[in-house]
């Protein structure tokens, strides 16, 4: 796979005293075991250092990525004012963390990457030195030049993909925020990504109800057939595939999951909870709609476990291996 | 297995024109292969006949069914003025449905059954009759003198249990309808069922928070901190081994599913979307809070499919290892 990218993945550390440094020092260990093409990270490299004994070897350029990476960790160097230690989180390393989203999407912007992955970040000290942006995906979108309601978070796994409409609400808040537009605007980011990203031509979008059997015929409730049949009528009256609304909970068996290529889900838990019980390793964030390619592994900084060597690589493995793979089939179609 | 059974399962073939005829006449076809115990059907001939060539044993007792087991399908025989067609129901083939449920429930309350199986029923034909439950879970209950309040429906595989608090409900009804009370009701009978049907001793209740990421500390809903956490208290103070509440979404990995014997979720979805996804073919609908063993196969009549050999037997046959298994140990625990 390394091959066919001309240019590295560049992937920013996250949060210094998260996890995020550890996952990315264990992928480089283990390039060969998990099949990874050539990257370079960006963060402090005290921050892998505190974690990890192997070699880093610091480069100015992406450019130098390729050559370094049979002997080392290829790392841009951002340099903390104080490192942090791992598990304690400060202000300074929230600004590292950015630091490093930043350089990732520019060096992609520019072609220099071939995508950007991003390390798990700390939110609660973003906020603290002034983030406006509700998570990194937002603000990579805003470094693009693309509003946020247009980009659509995925999470992929190896046999299921899925993209929740609305995310980050109070349950009670779904029913009200759902509409035949929003569904409508992801359903097509989704198709969209799944022809651009995955290279599927005619892509299948399976589409949920809300409610408990997509609600009975009315019976269980009227979102489907106020809501959601309207939406589903749209995008098939645009000639994509789509189906529904599905029972969302006969939805996700191995022989359901073979007639579509993703779920849209009406919200959070019905599009984690499928994909987290099948593929909780290597479940990736891929966010669609850029004009680069994003991934992310999903989990976060886990500061209680960081600096204790107990941190998976393999969602991180996942994340890298699917941005070389979407970055590969972009570039066959651009 | 059979032996350990003084009498044989009682299994009612719920709704002549659906599919129950032809999967329970499956299990008896591969009785060794399944491993299941002696059962005796009740329902009408004709609807076996329909869709199946092998042999009928009628018998008028249960306690003919085990000398009659290795002969053909031992069968107590109800007969409905005209035979349905597969696939196509009628009144009197609801008639014909409860009639055998009454018979099965009444057999395992007398001691003459071991427990009591019940093949998929068709809501709109019973509405169709008079028939006031919501369902066969709340007629059983009924029959056997229980508050419908007190029962509880279990969906149960081999790595993963899970008992929805709330059911049949619009999604946006669902934070309304959820108390305290109502899940420290819930939760007690999962508890004492996993007690009781299980034979676990201190069985473990793992209990979802309702929104996102289990409310995030209030950031996204308070129901985990207003009514969910004063319930896991309440029943902590009892002495049940109690935690939550959980994020939905992480909680059903396997690494996960090994530090709890059952998982109290807040609505439909949440409990069967993970239990249908990892074991689509052998999740058994277990009722709890009954004194009588109850099992149901998880899917419905599939009058789309009945009388044309292609419905899958193995739910059922997941449903009466079931009921045989929870049978054997509430015996020993008696």
């Amino acid at each position: 796979m390394t091959r066919a990218l001309k240019t590295p993945l560049a992937i920013s550390l996250g949060d210094p005293a998260g996890i995020g440094p550890e996952v990315i020092a264990k992928c480089w260990d283990n390039r060969d075991g998990f099949s990874l093409p050539s990257f370079v990270a960006i963060g402090d490299p005290a921050s892998v250092a505190a974690v990890w004994d192997g070699p880093i070897e610091l480069v100015d350029d992406p450019r130098q990525a390729d050559a370094a990476f049979d002997y080392g960790l290829p790392l841009i160097q951002l340099n903390a004012p104080r490192p942090d230690l791992p598990g304690h989180p400060s202000v300074a390393g929230a600004h590292t963390s950015l630091d490093a989203l930043e350089i990732a999407v520019g060096l992609a912007r520019s072609g220099s990457a071939a995508a950007v992955v991003t390390g798990p970040v700390a939110k609660e000290q973003l906020y603290a030195i002034g983030f406006q942006h509700p998570g990194q995906t937002e603000f990579v979108a805003e470094r693009c030049g693309v509003s946020p309601g247009n980009v659509v978070m995925m999470l992929a796994g190896p046999t299921l993909r899925t993209v929740p409409v609305t995310t980050h609400l109070p349950l009670s808040e779904v029913p009200a925020q759902l509409s035949s537009a929003l569904i409508e605007s992801r359903g097509r980011a989704a198709l969209r990504g799944l022809q651009r990203n995955f290279g599927i031509a005619e892509p299948r979008l399976a589409i949920t109800g809300l409610n408990p059997h997509a609600g009975e015929g009315g019976q269980l409730g009227r979102e489907e057939m106020e809501i959601i049949e309207p939406a589903i009528a749209a995008l098939a009256a645009e000639g994509w595939l789509v189906t529904g609304p599905h029972p969302a909970d006969t939805l996700f068996h191995a022989r359901a999951r073979a007639n579509y290529d993703a779920a849209l889900c009406m919200y959070h838990d019905q599009a984690l909870i499928p994909i987290k019980a099948l593929h909780f390793e290597d479940a990736v964030n891929v966010t669609l709609g850029l004009p680069i390619v994003r991934t992310a592994p999903d989990h976060g900084t886990a500061f209680d476990i960081a600096g204790q060597d107990r941190a998976d690589p393999r969602p991180m493995a996942a994340a890298i291996r699917m941005a070389a793979e979407n970055a590969i089939l972009r570039a066959d179609t651009a």
